[in-house]
C-alpha cells in the first residue's frame, strides 16, 4: 500500500489557508473591478513554441515541459541519447505549463486583437508553475496576480495604479507600508548624465547594494564594471542626496539638464503625482526612490515596488509601463502599464502581523446541536429557516452526543451553536451559543435570524 | 515572427466567459457555504504514483505527463526505445496533471487525517486536464466542482444534496430539469431477484438502452451478455412498470422481496424522502430512476444524475455514495457522498436557455466622458467619490473626441455614461446616459449615486 505523498515544491491549501485566501484575493478582484479591471484566465498549457525564449535561458530551463500523449518517444532515435535534454526536448514534447501571466497575456491579445475593446484592463489570477529549487517560501506552484492595461500611454493608469495598492492595502488594514517608484527614463538620463550612456543596468545593480556595503564597496563595484572615475564622481551628490520628493524632483531636473530622456522621466513622474492631486488624493506611502529598477529590461516608463515596513517578506507588489507587449509575437506597438501583487507574500505579511480577520476561520455561522431524535427531527425543520435568511446553517449529521456536536463545532471554529432540546422544542425556541464568550441565550426564530444575519 | 496559437483543446475565456462562469461558480460556492462546505485546493501536479492506476488502463493514458526537470533522458538507454512508452515513462517522468478532484481529495484526506474534523464536508473547484481528442464540448483542459462529505453515512447528506441542487437551479433560473435518483442496493437486489447475482453491470447497460433500441433488442442484448431467459422473463415487469414514486417503491418491495441488500437499499431511498419531508421541503424535480446508474463501479449507496430538459446538453450534475474513498492509499474505512457541477455544462446550458443576466457582461457601471481638458480635470475629482461608494466607475484615460469614449462604453458594455461638460462643471452635475435606453439625467452627484449604487 503506497503512501502518498506530494510532489516537492507544491502545497494543498486546506480549509483556513483557502479562506485566508480567498478573503486576499477578494479584496484585490473587487478593486480591480471597481476601476474597471476585467479578468481573464488563459490555459495552464501552452505550446512551447510561446514559452520558450521568452524568459531567457534561466526560465527555458525552469519551464515545466509535458510529454506528448500516445507514443511519445516513437521518434526518438539512438543516436538523440547522450547528447544532452535539449536534442531529445523537441521529439518528446511540444507543451508547458504556464511559467508566467505576461507572456500568455500578451498572446491573448494578438490572438484576440480584432475583438478587444482598447483601452483593454485586463486582470488575470491564475497559478504558475517553475521548476526552481523548492526552499522556504518559495514553491514550484504559486498564484500570480496581475492586472495590466494595453493600449494607451496615458499617465491615469500609473496614478490608479497607487490608487489600487493603497485601496487593497487599507482594506487588509496594511499600515506602514511604502510605495516605491521611478521611472527608468530617469535611470536612462542619470547613464546619460554622468557619461555613461546605455549602463543604467549595472549602475542600478551596484547601487541597489549601497545600504548593504556602503559607498566605498559601490565604488569599487563600478570601477569594476567599467564605469570612469570621472563618471562615478558625478554620480556621488546624487548617491548623498537627502531629501523630501520636492527636493528629489529639484536636484534631478539640474542633475539631468544634459538629458531630455531624463528629463522627460522627471516630468512623468510629476504628471502622475498632478493627476493624483487632481483626483483629490495626497501621496500617502508614495516614495520615490531615485535608484528603483526593478525589471529593468523590460520597463520603459513608470516602476513600481511595494514593500511592507517590519515584516521579514520583501516586496508584496510590483510593476511597470512597457513599450512593447507583443512584439514577439508579430503585433508592435501595444504599449501599456501592469503590475501585480505576489499573494503568498501578502498571505505571509498578514499572517506575520496578526491581520486576518477571526471571521474568515469558517464560513459556517451556526451549528444546530441536539440531544436525541425529536431534537434530531427538530433541527432538520428548522435548517431551511436559517438558510433561507443567508446564514450559513449546518446540523451534526447522525445522532452523537451533544459533547461531540460542541467539540465539531470548536475545532470547525463555528461562532454559534443552537441547542434544540425538550424545552426548546415545546417553546419553539432554540438556545444559541456564543463559542467565544459562552453565553446562551434562549431565542425565538426570528430573534435568532436578527442575531446572526 | 511566429504566430501564436493555443495547444488543441485548450480554450482562453475573455471578460463576457470569465463574468458569466464567475455568476455560475459564485451561485455554487454561496450554496456549498451556506450548507457548511469548505473550499480546498490540491496542487495541479501529482505525483505519478498517486494517479496512475486510479482511472483504468484508459485513464492512465489519457494522463498528461511532465517531463522531469533538468537532464530528463540521462538514464535513457538506446535498448529502451523501440518498446513502446510504457518502459521509458518511468525514466523520464515522475509526476503529472490532476486528472479528476476525487483521487486529490483522498489523497488530502490520508495525508492529514490526523488534523481533519470529521464529518469533513469539501468543496473543490479547479481545472483538470486530460489528453482526450478535442471535439465539440470536450476540452483537455476543463473546470471540475465537486463537493463531498466523508465520515457519516448519514442520509441527511444525500437530502442536503438534492436542497444544494435545487437551490443552484432556482438562482441560475432553470426550471425544468430533474434530478434523478437510485440506490445501488437496489441494482444489486434487482439483479440477485432475477437470480443473476452480481451482475447488475451488464444489466443496467442494457436497460440503459431501452428508450433507443427497444425491449425487444434489449432482451437480445442481455440474452449476449449471459443472461438466462428466465430471468429476463423475470425482469419484464420491472421494464415494463410506469407509475408514480409510491407505486414504484410498493412495486419493489414486492419485486425485492428476497434481497436484503435491494430492500435495504429501497429502505434508504425512503429515508431520505423522510428527512426531506421533516425538513419541509417537498419532491419537487426528484425522479426516482430504477435503472439508473451512473458510475456503477464506484457508488454503493444513493446515486444521482441530473438533467435539463429541452435542451441539447447530456447530464449537468451527478454523483453518490461511496464505501472506500481512500482505500488505495492505506486508509480504509472513509465513506462519503459526493457530487459535482458540470460548469462547462450548465454554461452551454444557460447560454442555450438565454438564462445569462445581462448585468454579467461587464462589471463597470459607469464611464465617465468629457469634451476637453477641462472635463477631464472635473471627472478625475469625481472618480474617488463614485468608487467610494461601492460603484465600478472608470475615465477613458486619453483626450479624444466624446464620440470615441460612447463607443468604447458601448463596446465594453458599461450600462451607463456619466458626461462631464462646461454645463456640468459649472453646476457641480453629471449628466448621466443610460446606455440601453438611450436616456440622459442631468444630476448632482448624490442623485448619481442614488441612481448607480
Amino acid at each position: 500500500m503506497q503512501k502518498p505523498s506530494l510532489p516537492k515544491g507544491t502545497r494543498d491549501f486546506g480549509p483556513l489557508q483557502m479562506a485566508r485566501r480567498t478573503f486576499i484575493l477578494d479584496t484585490i478582484k473587487e478593486t480591480f473591478q471597481l476601476f474597471g479591471y476585467q479578468q481573464i484566465e488563459t490555459p495552464a498549457m501552452e505550446n512551447l513554441s510561446t514559452l520558450t525564449g521568452k524568459y531567457g535561458d534561466e526560465g527555458d530551463q525552469l519551464l515545466f515541459k509535458i510529454l506528448n500523449s500516445g507514443d511519445f518517444a516513437k521518434d526518438v532515435k539512438a543516436e538523440d541519447l547522450g547528447n544532452g535534454p535539449a536534442a531529445l526536448l523537441n521529439k518528446v514534447s511540444e507543451k508547458g505549463l504556464r511559467y508566467d501571466l505576461t507572456v500568455p497575456f500578451a498572446r491573448y491579445v494578438v490572438m484576440n486583437r480584432n475583438e478587444l475593446t482598447f483601452p483593454f484592463k485586463r486582470y488575470q489570477i491564475q497559478p504558475v508553475w517553475r521548476a526552481d529549487r523548492p526552499q522556504k517560501g518559495r514553491y514550484r506552484e504559486f498564484y500570480q496576480c496581475d492586472a495590466d492595461v494595453v493600449g494607451t500611454d496615458s499617465l491615469v493608469c500609473e496614478a490608479e495604479i497607487i490608487l489600487m495598492i493603497r485601496r487593497v492595502f487599507a482594506k487588509l488594514s496594511l499600515q506602514d507600508y511604502n510605495i516605491k517608484i521611478n521611472n527608468r527614463k530617469i535611470l536612462t538620463g542619470i547613464a546619460e548624465a554622468i557619461g555613461e550612456a546605455g549602463k543604467e543596468g549595472p549602475l542600478c545593480v551596484a547601487i541597489d547594494k549601497l545600504d548593504k556595503i556602503g559607498w566605498e564597496k559601490v565604488k569599487e563595484e563600478l570601477a569594476q564594471r567599467g564605469f570612469e572615475a570621472s563618471s562615478v564622481a558625478k554620480l556621488a551628490p546624487l548617491v548623498a542626496l537627502e531629501s523630501d520628493l520636492a527636493g528629489k524632483l529639484e536636484f534631478l531636473k539640474d542633475f539631468l539638464k544634459s538629458s531630455d530622456t531624463g528629463l522627460k522621466g522627471v516630468e512623468e513622474l510629476e504628471e502622475v503625482f498632478g493627476i493624483l492631486e487632481k483626483m483629490g488624493q495626497d501621496l500617502a506611502h508614495v516614495d520615490f526612490d531615485i535608484m528603483l529598477a526593478r525589471g529593468l529590461s523590460y520597463y520603459t516608463g513608470a516602476i513600481f515596488e511595494v514593500k511592507v515596513n517590519h515584516v521579514s517578506i520583501g516586496s508584496v507588489s510590483g510593476g511597470g509601463r512597457y513599450d512593447n507587449l507583443t512584439g514577439v509575437f508579430g503585433l508592435p506597438g501595444v504599449s501599456g502599464v501592469g503590475f501585480s501583487f505576489g499573494v503568498d507574500r501578502l498571505y505571509d505579511v498578514l499572517d506575520e502581523l496578526g491581520l486576518f480577520p477571526a471571521e474568515s476561520h469558517s464560513s459556517t455561522r451556526l451549528l444546530l446541536a441536539y440531544f436525541d431524535q425529536a431534537g434530531f427531527d427538530y433541527a432538520l425543520g428548522l435548517l431551511n429557516e436559517f438558510r433561507n435568511a443567508g446564514i450559513k446553517t449546518e446540523i451534526y449529521p447522525n445522532p452523537v452526543k451533544i459533547q461531540k456536536q460542541f467539540d465539531f463545532a470548536n475545532k470547525k471554529g463555528v461562532p454559534f451553536v443552537g441547542v434544540c432540546g425538550s424545552e426548546e422544542i415545546s417553546t419553539g425556541t432554540v438556545s444559541v451559543k456564543n463559542m467565544a464568550t459562552g453565553e446562551q441565550d434562549k431565542m425565538t426564530l426570528p430573534e435568532v435570524l436578527a442575531a446572526l444575519a
